[in-house]
């Protein structure tokens, strides 16, 4: 593909946003051509696609359009139409992750099935059809309700400890898991190309903020032992080989306190425990997820050294225009690599970017990333 | 700076060349505005700007107009009109470096002079206003003819071993400078700060395709002494000291056969010597470029790993649209990075991209570097 074309080759990223732009700020090492579609005309990946269009991802015909001018189509979020995406793959595109694999991503409860159906190991579950449907489930307390569709980043979950939160659960089709006894959650990212050669990172730790139910930062490798972290790389990479999947997969997983590990949910694209690779592993999963989609050879992935990743988020209490307060503070700090998203205004608990901070020893990145916790702020211009 | 406006000031990239692209793909992880002045609509970095004008470099109006919509101006190529930088300069503009510094470095008789007149040791020299000057300079050689403006990446530098070689001789003001024995070439690239903090990182070795009078390969760390390695860092930090220079400035040094260091040429700006530092050090050259220019604190630049550059030239032969045989196996090698520069057309010798090879060893990485030098050929598509 490179050698025929790699100036005229065109990659169609749907979506905008920074998994998008941290993808292009890869792909220029290769010449890609990359056209983007994201319904925000300011987002962060508009400016560095060769070609941005501002149009609904979830709009049949906005996305075939989109895709009519690809060679091969892309995503760097579900929630996108896979009925245009399967009309591109039968004009003759390459889609990669499949639609049908974006389909099964998008419905929780499908996703539950899937693993049920594959023996892959899975907290045990009930769907529910709506709130009442949920009131039966007394008996499989506590538990962890999740809306079928849409739910990102900690919306669409909500904890049902005791009888008495049945009715915080969703009125809409909804799978209601069994709460896992956690010791530690981590995650693998695995690639896979089209030729079948497949490839994983080491296990990430995740530390999730139980507040706002987002990842608050993580560890990397993760401090499990080498066994451990062996097996969670082969479950990982035995669901990518269960659904033939093209791309890159993030899979999340619980350890639990007995040793048993646990599929949770998959993410058919880089993903937020992965932003270390860029500076710590021999290859970043955006070049990875290239690789991947382009039908290349796959990269090494060792760790080059131990990281952690912590998310700038929107300081609660400010919207607007946003400014990085204790940016410089931090860039004197060495091996810690700041990433902005390039978004104008912030909110409290959004995303605006990341930083990874890189040490030779635990105490060294754990001391550095919490001196950058308590610095660095996302707040809006008074 | 950044906490007050990091999405409404404007840094003005004067060129847009591979430097100017690998600026702005770092760039992209601080929000930067980058306006991109270059002479060619199709060059490497103008589609990454978020504004481009296509425009002479050293016309005095176009530079002036180019750089009255930026916050701050910096170069990534010398050959610009300094007089339309200094009178950016009047109207309260940052330019780093400053315009006397590129100026200076325009000319190479003025640089060798500045070198003469601040006790930087460097071979000796004597300056020639024509070719009938020259001849009588048959007592000076074995020497190198350089002509005082406008060389580049070998253009404009001439051996002149013996008397009967004067001929060859440029007819212009020029430079002739004494053969030093040289044991090993080595390059320093040193950051400074308008605050005055210095950081230098540690050399590289560069290995010289003595046909094309061009940079061929290089190695880093230099394979000379700690000792060694220390005074040339000292060295080039003197010379960006003595110049109170504001930015990045590459020195390039012999260290002769009886162990004297001596400044060859200065650069000021990332240089070809420092592109392995993306992958290969604490911080990339134009990570630290950047935090120069902007008045940040300068990043450390430990070496992470045993490191070559390999530049991509365009094959003999090979004139038209480019492609890259054997990438793929090459991309097939472990901790290989490529990186293309975007250029559509090749010709013979022309700078299309870069290879770094990463390894723990020396040897692992000669290994990988001879290999990638048999199989990677950019070529035109027949």
């Amino acid at each position: 593909m490179l050698a025929k074309s790699s100036n005229q080759f065109v990659i169609g990223m749907v979506g905008g946003g920074q998994l998008g732009r941290m993808f292009i700020q890869n792909a220029l090492n290769y010449n890609c051509q990359i056209h983007c579609l994201d319904p925000d005309a300011q987002a962060p990946a508009s400016i560095y696609a060769h070609h941005f269009i501002c149009g609904s991802l979830t709009d049949y015909q906005t996305l075939l359009d989109f895709g009519k001018d690809c060679d091969l189509i892309t995503i760097e979020i579900e929630n996108v139409n896979t009925d245009a995406l399967k009309a591109l793959e039968g004009m003759g595109k390459k889609v990669f992750p499949k639609p049908e694999h974006i389909q099964l991503i998008q419905d929780k409860r499908v996703q539950k099935q899937f693993y049920k159906d594959h023996q892959i190991p899975s907290t045990d579950f009930v769907l529910t059809e709506n709130l009442s449907d949920l009131q039966q489930y007394a008996h499989f307390l506590p538990a962890v309700h999740k809306l079928g569709r849409e739910g990102y980043d900690g919306r669409g979950v909500q904890l049902i400890r005791e009888a008495s939160d049945l009715k915080l659960g969703f009125d809409k089709p909804s799978v209601l898991e069994k709460m896992a006894d956690i010791k530690v959650e981590v995650a693998v990212i695995v690639a896979r190309n089209e030729a079948g050669q497949i490839m994983s990172f080491p296990p990430t730790e995740m530390v999730v903020d139980a507040s706002a139910n987002l990842l608050d930062f993580l560890y990397a490798p993760a401090r499990i032992s080498d066994k451990e972290a062996e097996e969670a790389q082969k479950l990982a990479e035995s669901v990518v080989l269960k659904m033939q999947f093209v791309g890159l997969l993030a899979v999340e997983m619980f350890l639990t306190q007995s040793g048993e590990l646990l599929v949770n949910e998959i993410a058919p694209r880089p993903h937020n425990s992965g932003h270390h690779s860029i500076e710590a592993n021999d290859c970043s999963q955006f070049e990875q997820h290239l690789r991947a989609i382009m039908g290349w050879p796959l990269a090494t992935t060792n760790t080059r050294c131990k990281a952690a990743m912590l998310n700038l988020l929107g300081e609660r209490g400010h919207i607007g225009a946003a400014y990085y307060e204790g940016l410089e503070q931090v860039l004197a700090m060495p091996l810690v690599f700041v990433h902005l998203y390039g978004k104008q205004n912030t909110k409290p608990m959004r995303k605006m970017g990341h930083v990874t901070v890189l040490g030779q020893t635990e105490e060294e990145v754990w001391t550095k990333t919490n001196q950058i916790k308590q610095i660095l702020k996302v707040k809006a211009r008074p």
